[in-house]
């Protein structure tokens, strides 16, 4: 089993090494490279409807193979980094639109443009320092939430109790796999479980780093009195679980300094969400993953003005 | 006749040079410095009604003088960068306020204020390589929309129909036309015809492209859903045409590769005009060119990275 | 008395310069690092009530200490430059949700995401030569303003008349203190006036212009036909003060081309606030002090484009 960063050369197109790519860029979501994460996630996607997996694998393919024909960096497309904004785009399409040859074709020109757009982020982010992430697919899939609604905005968002909120054992159980689905729109407690072991089976900090994310999101929604059903349902908890991965486990080197820095950042990201998911409500929008990047996007740009082991200096990936 | 690139030097302020730096700024609002096109744009515009004429010229002259009288690049001042995002806001503000005093004191205002955001722009812009387009107009004309409001906001923007949109030869005509003149907020079909005529004569490849980009708007609308009478009104298709003549026209060399990204984007511009519009209806705010400008800029950013011809090498322009 | 921009060197944690350093941090809200500022400031802030003057001065130590403890800038640390955004937040949190332990802890974390988000907006914005300004402040307070609401939306933003509006004797005065107020949350004519006291102690020009930036505000928001009781409450021009202060007092060299500089960036503050009021109403959001911090940026990044005394170079600060 390759480590989560070792990367092959391209190949040519042999078909084992598309389908290594392929569940690369599945993989990418959480910010690994490891096709064997990718095989987990995958599983997982079916696990939660064969939907959702199928438009997951076409998404990915879809702005991998766009990638490869505008000619985007060789590199970035083996390690799958071409993949998982078209996934992620492809299944938030299925998700709301439902299955059909249309939506079908709107998921891979969907995908496509991520694809372009990934290019736009590399260029205008790399010379700040700063990765991508989930932004192309924030942007497409935000537009395309809201240039086609499929229902009359809802009502206003709930309004926070004044105390905070207790959950039930099951309710902390489901909360805590949820937060993890969500990264895929599954809701169902095992394919946020499925996730968590596709994480594991590359890196163990990576796994540990999305537990805490997603216990520290629960805790945090808790305090604030957010409503029960949305934290069970994990809407407040899978940013704080991708921050919590892609502070503690991939930018920056693990320390205790590091590991405070990136539980603030999750705790940040659930007001954050919150009030992105408020924002949002009028439009019929969603704010997607867009909390997880704009928290990580200001506490990396923010680690080399620190002066503290592990924040200041970042990883050499 | 001047090619659309030649730029006289400055000579002084004779009349006839005024007058020919006024109809470049706003022959600009099409990317184009060719007086002969800022000509046929203004006949557009009049053509529209007398106020909107009146108020494009004022618009346009002010941030003009504005630029000059700030000390802004004599070389853009001569070009007509100084004078199409004024001759656009002052348009968007007569088109909603109504002709008066009042009105025209505002327009000016708002057009000295577009000069001072055009220089920022261009500054801001300028590092990472992008051209600052109508940003300032986009900035100005939608905080005036919002904090200016003549009415109180709307019911809730259409929903898509679960088929596409099939629209009458008439329609289609319409559309065809609209998508071009909207561009000047212009909704009558012979304005758009001579906005393209205006196009033509500086540039065969530019005319050609807002052509093609309002047909691929109107494709695209038909295809997502979008409500008829709105597709008709060219709502949904002015950034395309913006988007069709930046790319294949302007800022990327032409070959079919380019030809093939540029409608890639202006498809992409369609949802994200819609998205936009049903965004800002809450607040009873618009997009104005805001789809054009970022679909541009995302599409220029990416170029670089991409390896295919035309795409990769921006044109020297 | 020390001048404005006169810095003590960080001379360990003796009382006296940790009392130094929170009064700066509570001065540098208007751009001036003098404690004598701080100390008018402060009583301003108990004038207003006793509790946002209490939690003023913890959302500032609040903030400074997270940026000590983390390892920021100690030259920065020494100026105040890490309080003024915590302690804006922390009076913004407390306005909204009224004095307790729970508000209490909020307040303590949401300050120490500030310092975070300081570093960040500082190693950013340093590239481009703009200052952070409240940035990190209107960041934080913004999503938990829409976070944490504490009634629904109010109904839709009032409709400015065709005229212009009218103030009394008695509402002018008020409206010219409450726009100083307004920085920081306070509505009592005296606590707008001893800001300006705080002001003029440190700097009779930034004083002048936060004056001037009053009255130019009022001038506009009547102009535009803006409600009368919503000028009165400085809703509509603590931006401009703000802006006076910064164009014409800090960052540009004063001469009567920067004065007119700064009246016009004045002048478009409060458009843009409206529309921003606008905007954020439907989520119940605010736009705290963005349309100066936006403003402020724009007309800084023009600066050296422009070709006018005063303007072009900015001030070696």
């Amino acid at each position: 089993m390759p480590a989560a960063g070792q990367v092959a050369q391209p190949r040519g197109w042999a078909p084992a090494h598309v389908g290594q790519i392929q569940l690369r860029g599945i993989a990418q979501v959480a910010l690994s490279a490891s096709p064997w994460t990718g095989l987990f996630f995958t599983v997982a996607l079916f696990a939660g409807s064969w939907r959702i997996g199928v438009y997951g694998l076409l998404g990915a393919a879809a702005s991998t193979v766009a990638a490869a024909v505008l000619g985007a960096d060789r590199d970035g497309l083996a390690k799958g980094l071409e993949g998982y904004c078209g996934c992620l785009t492809s299944i938030a399409i299925v998700v709301r639109l439902g299955a059909s040859w249309r939506t079908a074709v709107l998921a891979v020109i969907a995908a496509v443009v991520c694809s372009v757009l990934g290019a736009a982020a590399g260029r205008l982010l790399g010379r700040i320092g700063l990765p991508a992430l989930t932004a192309p697919f924030c942007l497409v899939a935000g537009a395309l939430a809201i240039a086609l609604p499929t229902a009359p905005a809802a009502a206003a968002p709930p309004i926070p109790t004044a105390g905070a909120t207790t959950l039930s054992a099951a309710e902390l159980g489901h909360a805590f796999c949820n937060n993890i689905g969500q990264v895929f729109f599954l809701d169902t407690w095992y394919a946020g479980l499925i996730l968590l072991l596709g994480v594991l089976v590359a890196s163990r900090i990576a796994a540990v780093a999305a537990a805490c994310g997603s216990v520290v999101a629960i805790l945090t929604a808790c305090a604030m009195g957010l409503p029960a059903d949305r934290i069970t349902e994990g809407l407040y908890g899978y940013n704080a679980v991708l921050v919590a991965i892609a502070l503690a486990a991939t930018f920056l080197t693990l320390t205790p300094w590091t590991a405070g820095y990136a539980t603030l950042a999750a705790v940040a990201s659930v007001p954050f969400t919150a009030a992105w998911q408020a924002f949002d409500q009028p439009s019929g929008g969603s704010p997607f993953t867009w909390p997880f990047v704009v928290t990580t996007w200001l506490f990396l740009a923010a680690a080399p003005a620190l002066d503290r082991p592990g924040i200041s200096f970042e990883k050499a990936k």
